[in-house]
């Protein structure tokens, strides 16, 4: 028997991406080769929400072809959640949620816990690793790095970035080549919304698509350069009258030069009290419409894109695993309060290995592109972001299909009996 | 020496296709095998519009690998246009144009002309064979049907609908995966809106993603059946009240009870002086939040849709293919005035071959979704229709790739020598 020993926990928060699953599999896989280390393997559901509600699933119990299946299946198989335990703001409600947690994870011997998500969530994970020491509760926390934004520091990218940028590329190609089909007339413009509030990285990944300096994308607005109207509908014009035609790409967080979002709808809040981003490409439509004349249409990918597993970065998956499997291993070593980190080794051939970072570097630090990485104009990225993003689309994901449709897996959720009295809020 | 004897056009028109270049290589493909009949093979860019102005490109100096590439490359490799000839309102236009095109045929001796497109292309390719008729010269005219609206008559479906239904299908299980994952709280629904104006073949093809009563899309608006809010409202409620989330799709035009379309704004008109339509989805949003506690999202696939070859179907692939060869068998053997048809022989296993239509049952005549094949309630589609769709979407097109990404065919585009003085307008 290993001197340290207990059951492992895994969950999953903040926004699905294509691979988020992935990662699941490869710390549930490599969690089966420790058995004196790790008993009992479990999945918490719906992130932090269900472990509040002692909502624990048994990994074990389910079939190893859907292990294996998750490698493939998009969205958080085990549920999540944007529930965020407010140390800042609500920290009586905080304490109470992490008694809570410490009370599940004791009540279940929970000695491993393995968090996959975005900067929420290594956040949160980083306060349970310090509340464990405080506590003295023997406990090995490891974040996973997941988030389709790519906005985590410290690591090279995030598991998650590669497959949602594959999508849009190829959907950016696909699109100009129709809209390239059809200009005959006085021209048009197609304005494609992708994800992205702060940072820009997946708008910017869509430049993987321009092989030639003719091809789409023509202009990629990023969140991280402001608007400028003049200088965009110049160059939009400029494109038109060239190529007749113009494949604009916007991040939903464009904002102008006083820091407001060109496309938030103030009416609508999300869960953080955030205004709903939902017209970016409609308004940018907008304004070229009453600035030129050239015709307009949008696109509007939105979930579409972080969950399309059926176009997901071979490479990006087989991270996402990677990474799922280095936090296991990490714990396993001893270690607590770190998350995996992708580290790159070369651009060409394409080499990478895993690494960790103090929990405490991450949380709460938004990584943004590098103003040296984007054009002078600010209207795509240069070859210093291409160099960066090229290896990370790479290989096909092959799904099993049935019926011409993909085949996912669902989990069988053979739930953990509770031990608590329900949670009281 | 063949008795008929002379050159070959073909030309595309109307909205592109994942396959409607699947269905130009198989045309050229065909007649490389008849040259005692056809001499040169030409093809006429921008559809009618750029016959019009004498732009042919020389067919035969195109690499063999670009004409197997069109199998997999979306769009309009030729170009395509919205131009019609119209015969009912502007009458002398349209002699001047007929006449026009009937001198560009005369000057590089177009004996058989194939035009791949929809309702006003079968339209334009009727008009053509009935001048050709009336002018005693010698032409061969046959349609290859090609729209993603799966709205024209006689055959069984049209070349591009088993594609767009695919990736639209498929899109819809991810996003169902991404929303049920994300289900935590009041519940919530995602709206997705397709294209299709009057026909609701297009929403109605993602009914394929659906393999349990529980899974997603939960509601289909169709075009078809006049929008009831209450009703509609009503379902969304005891959808989300049952599994806390519910996938809507909802076609482009859907219309209310007077005919008006929920999605129309009508300050954009397109070339044909309809509304541009850009908000089906958005609409439907701003009802439910207005009538209900849902959060809601959308999404807007546009024209990625219809170009998605990334996840064409193959059925859809080798049936278009299988169309423009008959379509040139058909002329050989001395047929003019026909529309090439999918004729449907087994449901399962699917079978089936293709065969000629008359033009004149074609044109302008719209095909809609039988009342019979849609639940009583009007909000999916029934067995029928999903004995009828679901053969159509079988197989994957394997893309060549280059760097993550697909690799599309672009034609050398070598121009045929012009013969005439410019087109006067």
């Amino acid at each position: 028997m290993s001197e340290f020993t207990g059951n492992l926990l895994v969950a999953q928060s903040g926004g699905p991406t294509a691979v988020i699953n992935a990662s699941v599999a490869g710390v549930i896989e490599e969690a089966g080769k420790h058995p004196d280390a790790i008993t009992e393997i479990y999945g918490g559901l719906n992130g932090i929400l269900g472990i509040l509600n002692e909502d624990l699933i048994d990994i074990q119990d389910e079939l190893s072809v859907s292990i294996e299946g998750l490698k493939h299946t998009p969205a958080a198989a085990l549920g999540t959640c944007r529930y965020k335990i407010d140390f800042k703001k609500n920290t009586d409600q905080a304490a109470k949620d992490i008694n809570r947690l410490f009370e599940v994870f004791e009540a279940h011997n929970i000695r491993y816990f393995f968090y996959a998500g975005g900067n929420d969530s290594q956040d949160t994970a980083h306060k349970l690793h310090e509340q464990a020491l405080a506590r003295g509760y023997a406990l090995r926390v490891i974040g996973v790095p997941k988030t389709i934004d790519n906005d985590l520091p410290h690591t090279d990218h995030c598991p998650g970035y590669g497959s949602v940028i594959k999508y849009n590329a190829t959907t950016v190609m696909e699109i100009a080549a129709d809209v390239r089909s059809m200009a005959t007339d006085g021209g048009s413009c197609c304005i494609i919304e992708v994800m992205g509030r702060s940072a820009g990285w997946i708008a910017a990944g869509t430049v993987l698509a321009k092989r030639n300096p003719e091809d789409a994308p023509h202009i990629i607005l990023l969140p991280e350069i402001p608007f400028d109207e003049k200088a965009f509908i110049s160059k939009v014009e400029a494109t038109v009258s060239e190529i007749r035609y113009c494949i604009v790409v916007v991040g939903e967080g464009l904002k102008d030069s006083a820091g407001n979002e060109i496309g938030a709808d103030n009416t609508r809040l999300d869960a953080f009290g955030h205004p709903v981003l939902s017209g970016a490409a409609e308004r940018i439509g907008e304004i070229i419409s009453s600035k030129s004349k050239t015709k307009t249409r949008t696109v509007k990918l939105g979930y579409a894109q972080r969950a399309a597993a059926h176009c997901a970065s071979e490479t990006d998956v087989e991270e996402a695993v990677a990474c799922g499997q280095a936090a296991v291993r990490a714990a396993i070593e001893g270690k607590s309060g770190y998350m995996v980190k992708i580290v790159r080794l070369e651009h060409e051939p394409y080499k990478w290995t895993t690494g960790l970072q103090d929990l405490k570097d991450i949380a709460n630090v938004e990584h943004l592109i590098p103003r040296d990485w984007i054009s002078a104009d600010g209207f795509l990225p240069n070859e210093r972001f291409i160099e960066y993003a090229r290896p990370l689309i790479s290989g096909q994901l092959q799904l099993p299909m049935e019926g011409g449709l993909p085949k996912f897996v669902t989990l069988k959720k053979s739930p953990v009996e509770k031990k608590l009295p329900p949670r009281v809020l």
